[in-house]
């Protein structure tokens, strides 16, 4: 039987500001990257996410960013790696707090925005993302982009990943995403969404922007949690999923 | 035989400043207090001071405060017992995340400046604090005023604490401190400080600013980290207790 | 002929974040309170309701807060004296530079949140603020709630007053508003908030909590951003004022 | 006869910390550059440097940064240049309004560290730079590096510039200055760094790091108020070109 992950982003408030209908998404997912107060988050958002996904049985991640909330973590920084090392150390250590004080556990790591897309190709940004992880936990599961760097070196130290595919952006032949900046870089029907998704998971297979068939296996499906039609999209993939019968199960178990 | 413990503010730079000389103060004191970023301190500050204060055997502390760093942490907030708990909640695992790195342990909790002193007679703020540390941990020390309200609140609640004593201060007979506003609150005196410690260790007693003697016993003295003549002040404290036979041992043990 | 002016908060969002509608309340509006960055708003906010406001000839306010981004300015800070008289002067000169970029100019001042309420009754606060802005403009307009303590020692130093009166907030009997806490502190029915507005404006008269009359003048009336169904408030206001003939012009002309 | 200006950043502590002796620096140079709270400097410190500089007749420059305190402004951020024009015009405003409630002017912009030496070969960075002080006020002054794209952009857009040069860096052969990573790229010297000062006021001369001479000639030499002996060798700067008969005057005039 097949078996995949749902994630979406929580808890990406700060303060008075609210982003996202995490209550909502969260009937649909299956794992949490929960913002830890440096690109999003404050204490009082991260305990209520947390608290809440640990009712509902969702798997609990740090989705640890640049401290950047101006930039909302999407700016690349050019962060030394004991910077990257360090804030990463931190931002796991809060957020399991909340974790500890709600009686679960920390299960995965997903790094934000400019952090997870400069690892990609950066072999010593994804080094101090898995040293961070590694030395905090090594059990915890790292979210990777397959292919990427942080994969290859997270497999080389040994620590646990799950792979993330995406159902809404479009791929370019060696398995990266194509750039935001194109126009046909977000795929808005949500029909053409889940077929690509299931058939990921089902075949390993997806079409990229050249029309050809590439392997393309995952462990976790990413669905973005601030975009109009958010809540819609989660549905739409885990009823289509449950459909042809695969199992919907938090990563890192 | 006599014990107590010395305790100091320890890590409270932030990114390109320094503050304190932590170096040369860890040769002296028995425990730290380490900044957790909300007051000050940044992830690389606190990863050297907990990696610095595990060699030299010192207990360590989480320095918790308000998030306020342009103002040190030493302006009241009027925050609700929520957000105060959350802060702290967040604040602790932060710091706890670099000694779990360093392969040691968290051992007490300080509040910082305008928290611990707001907390002195506000049950409702002590009691968002003795939340906050029970919750996370039960076993840490809270470091608290004698006779204050988070003294009466923690160990009401059952949480281990240390009382707190002051060898540069001066006492009112109630055995609360003189205001910092009042231009005898501070003793500037290093051997007249020095008297004052070892007489409060080894006979319970201390005089008040009106000449009485009053019962004032503490597990932990604190040594101000950021005043000039703060290591010879340790130093002097160091030796005065160590001439007189008294153990000194990091609170918590 | 009678006149009144209608305020209200704008550029309240922050980075990825939004709040309120600025484009729908400004139809409605004279006066828009521009937040400058401090607890809420950043550069391209401020920015864009200047260039908006001045667009549509809405007098221009620098809506000056606390340095308290996580708590939106709603906390009392102990602050001195001197810091919020300096926090003010860079807020005002902040927002003042996106008036010059966009060819405008800055015409009132109102403190925000914690700020405004601390002044009410605080004379040490009330100087802070009249000092900074009469420091920076002594033409500028300093909205006051009238018979606080920021009228008398605005009034007391020349400074430029504009007296604001809320249609949607119950008063005591000694003209200050009741406080949040009740929950009679907030009138829900729209048209009656029209009718008590109109009323002051036509009348000088308010019906207060106990059920007298007192005397109750003003010259600028807040219509709040941030509440569900403000854009509708605003809408009714303006036409019931319209309707009654009263001329509706931004203060400070 | 000829002329300089001896510039230096001040200003660039941040509410407890401090950093450089801005007092004893003031002595020996003619044009300050005032952090603007983005990377360094607050309200406090702000308002007490410019009074400082104005008391002095020290020309006063606004020195902009990334919104980076925790890197003090060292770190490349990719910023877009919306960000970067709106973030330097809310920095100019806000120094402005200390030199308005000093009752002095602001005569010139320097962008601060990473921001600097980013735009030195960035075209869209440098025009979002020199927009932005241009829409400000197109008389100030922009502090940039001989030869850069900054400088080019500058003049193209009719903004007036000083030319930049470093005593106590070495130069390439093209007239830019040699990378920090390498060991050679600081003169320690004092000495030597006041004969090429000299050097190139007079002669208009550089001898590079590969022996040849080259052109420099500059309207402002950088004395950097954060190293060790930073008041030393602005001393020395001065009292060299002094020796020489040049005169001394603030950018600007």
């Amino acid at each position: 039987m097949k078996v995949i992950d749902i994630n979406s982003d929580m808890g990406e408030g700060f303060g008075r500001y609210t982003l996202g209908d995490d209550e909502a998404l969260m009937q649909y997912i299956s794992s949490a990257n929960i913002a830890c107060g440096f690109h999003a988050g404050d204490p009082r958002i991260m305990e209520r996410v947390v608290a809440g996904a640990a009712r509902r049985g969702i798997g609990i991640g740090a989705h640890v960013g640049f401290p950047d909330l101006v930039g909302f973590g999407r700016r690349n920084v050019d962060a030394t790696p004991e910077e990257i090392r360090t804030d990463i150390i931190y931002q796991l250590g809060a957020l399991d707090a909340f974790c500890r004080v709600c009686g679960t556990k920390l299960r995965h790591v997903k790094p934000h925005g400019a952090l997870y897309l400069m690892a990609v190709n950066n072999a010593e940004v994804s080094t101090a993302i898995v040293e961070a992880v590694k030395a905090y936990d090594p059990n915890l599961t790292l979210v990777v982009l397959p292919h990427s760097e942080t994969e290859r070196i997270a497999r080389e130290k040994g620590l646990p990943v799950a792979l993330e595919i995406f159902g809404d952006r479009t791929y370019n032949s060696d398995g990266t995403l194509v750039s935001r900046r194109r126009p046909d870089a977000v795929i808005h029907d949500v029909d053409e969404v889940v077929r690509r998704v299931v058939r990921m998971v089902k075949e390993g297979k997806v079409r990229t922007i050249d029309g050809q068939d590439i392997d393309m296996t995952g462990d976790t499906v990413c669905v973005h949690s601030d975009t109009p039609g958010a809540v819609q999209l989660a549905k739409a993939i885990r009823e289509g999923l449950e459909r042809e019968g695969i199992e919907i199960r938090p990563m890192g178990h």
